[in-house]
């Protein structure tokens, strides 16, 4: 009730207001200082609406605070009545975040300041991880060296994200399902992870921050409404409705890897040994490969891809790129297939664009527009069809961006609301 | 910039405010007057955290606008000093909001007052009209008709909402396309309705309006994330995340009669000649009908549907509950095809309710228990699923919804904000 008297009637002198609302007037310097650069006391009082001294009194608060510190030599600046103009800076290097991306084969851990500028990629193979003790302590080993190629202290921490396989309970922090990891499912991350870091520790689906990746740094900038598809081994869909993920009532949207809609007779959604669902089962890596073998080992056929013993998913789009018959089946085969599994989807949601990313996409744009083109013959509206532009690196973007959200929910205005803020 | 400066510093007296402020004083005083019901003056600063002079000033403000009066018996009032308290109460009859539902069979329209009350409500069979003009004439007779039983002039409606089949393009209120209604489709919905009213006409899809029909008063009201499927001739899903409609980027969200899920080899989301999508085909009420005759005609079969040139739904749910065969393999086989269309939406979306409405599930709850069990089978993580509390009501009542939340962004504070705007 007292805080609600001081929102409404306001401060009565400019320095001596109450503390909320010296805190939204820090909050809208801090703002303009993010989404605009380096500014003198002149420009942000301009910018904010504020006083000349209000503004005076927030800059130094925010200096003691090590939020900003002043620059002498501004680009355009000069000085009033000979002085030089102080020119106050965002303190990005205040305080860090960490995205990290767990994965079946590898594990990655981006450092990054508080304008989300990379300072240290570290990749780390899981591949040899068996059991959940050893994951945790190569995960671990991936946060050590990438905190000490970047020179920041576990202490200078301020948010970590992390992206993992499997459905996630985010309010325990704990992965509730996730085949593909050894020992993964049950294992409360949030917790093991928390014992790194006197930080908030926000876990969350791989293909959720994915799909936050592409729409801050990919090719889904311009988007409200996107759908980020995986396509490896395993299949998942990350949706963004609004600016916002979707998750589900348990965290179980979009996974599309248990869809039955290729499946004869009397499917059900259910994994098998490998836990693999039934649509994985059709559009997955393995799949892919199966699929190869069989079409090569028809008779009366010539292909490059006949008799040889192995293969694997870029063996069969590399000779589907030199026009090698069976390359060619196979691609068009798993490309209507996986369109058959998307069409209900955008059906469904009718978003801006489906962005399809994971180890099968990156076999390049071939495949892609063959998705493309059985897509428009399924659904009522088309939507744009992209391939990632983040590759591998979309979870691990997802993440930091996730933890600066974090951080500036928490601690700091959001640049891109500033304009908002100031008017 | 000079309406930023009054946020931020406030008035400096309690009465003299400037325009914004006392606006947000009014609102807050008429959302505790809306969310509690009629209040005395000391009751409404206990609640606002505002004075006693201020509240009576903004009393005395909202009564010159029509939007309060007094009442002089509060059920347990007492005067001060002998006088009797002025208890004020929010003139719910200061206006009317009117929800339309057109469809292909009848026209339904309902007038409100500010509270949601309905005060008249009027059903016009549309089935003989056999184009654009007609149908607009049997809209005009029943909207006329109803506000004629409401006595309530086409003055005091402040907005007015309308469901129609089809994609609906609300920036510039058209029907994009409408199967099953003569001469709808590229029809200027927005603007043939707006020449009868002066205030705002809102235009959506009917599905869109029953989810937020059974949201607000129907089995959906405690759900943020819930589908609406509307069973019948048509197939559509209205989806609501978040509590807000989602309606994707061209109004084609939840077209799920275009799903071909259930179609074998080439299938491509193509309209048959009466405009009805490939899952529509498969599990509308012609599909039913059809499958009845088949089944019923086998050889060595018996069954009360044998032999009986015309059928119609409620008949063949009527065999099924006798517990004749023929009607029971029909109820089955349709309910499994059902659940199969559905499954993919509920793997997407994993929202916090399934409500099934339109004419085929008002056979009763033996169908969706069926579709029920067969999605079990189908999803991850099972769904609850239940039957649409509003009947043939879901999208006018979802119309009045939307007209009344329109009103509360302009004109009224929503009583469901009020307490997050007094405390």
């Amino acid at each position: 009730m007292t805080r609600h008297r001081q929102e409404t009637h306001g401060a009565q002198s400019v320095t001596g207001g109450p503390p909320l609302l010296r805190q939204i007037n820090q909050r809208k310097i801090l703002a303009i200082l993010r989404s605009e650069g380096p500014a003198r006391v002149g420009e942000l009082a301009r910018h904010s609406g504020l006083s000349r001294p209000t503004v005076t009194h927030v800059l130094d608060q925010l200096s003691e605070a090590g939020l900003i510190d002043y620059l002498q030599d501004h680009p355009d600046g000069r000085g009033q009545l000979g002085r030089p103009a102080r020119v106050a800076r965002f303190r990005a290097e205040a305080g860090y975040v960490l995205g990290i991306d767990i994965g079946p084969h590898q594990t990655a851990v981006i450092v990054a300041d508080l304008d989300g500028r990379s300072v240290a990629t570290t990749r780390r193979s899981t591949s040899s991880a068996h059991d959940q003790h050893q994951l945790l302590a190569a995960v671990r080993s991936a946060i050590e060296t990438a905190l000490e190629q970047a020179g920041v202290t576990e202490q200078a921490v301020l948010s970590v994200a992390v992206g993992s396989p499997g459905i996630i309970d985010r309010r325990v922090g704990t992965v509730v399902r996730a085949p593909g990891l050894p020992g993964w499912t049950a294992l409360d991350l949030g917790e093991e992870l928390g014992r790194f870091f006197r930080c908030p520790v926000l876990l969350d689906n791989d293909v959720n921050l994915a799909v936050l990746g592409e729409r801050w740094r990919g090719v889904a900038q311009d988007t409200d409404d996107v759908v980020f598809v995986l396509w490896g081994e395993r299949v998942g869909a990350g949706i963004c409705i609004d600016g916002e993920v979707h998750r589900g009532k348990a965290g179980a949207a979009g996974e599309i890897g248990y869809l039955t809609v290729l499946s004869k007779d009397a499917a059900v959604a259910e994994p098998d040994g490998e836990g693999r669902g039934p649509f994985e089962r059709e559009v997955g890596a393995r799949a892919i490969i199966r699929l190869a073998h069989e079409l090569a080992a028809r008779p009366g056929h010539t292909s490059s891809l006949a008799g040889r013993p192995t293969l694997d998913v870029p063996a069969v789009f590399a000779a589907a790129a030199a026009d090698d018959p069976v390359g060619r089946e196979v691609v068009d085969t798993v490309a209507a297939r996986l369109a058959a599994g998307l069409a209900p989807l955008l059906l469904v949601l009718d978003p801006d664009m489906l962005v399809i990313g994971g180890g099968i996409s990156r076999a390049g744009a071939r495949i892609i527009d063959s998705v493309a083109a059985h897509l428009r013959r399924l659904v009522l509206v088309p939507t744009p069809v992209r391939l990632s532009a983040l590759g591998q690196d979309a979870v691990v973007t997802g993440a930091v961006r996730q933890a600066l959200s974090e951080v500036e929910q928490r601690l700091l205005p959001n640049p891109e609301t500033a304009r908002d803020g100031a008017d």
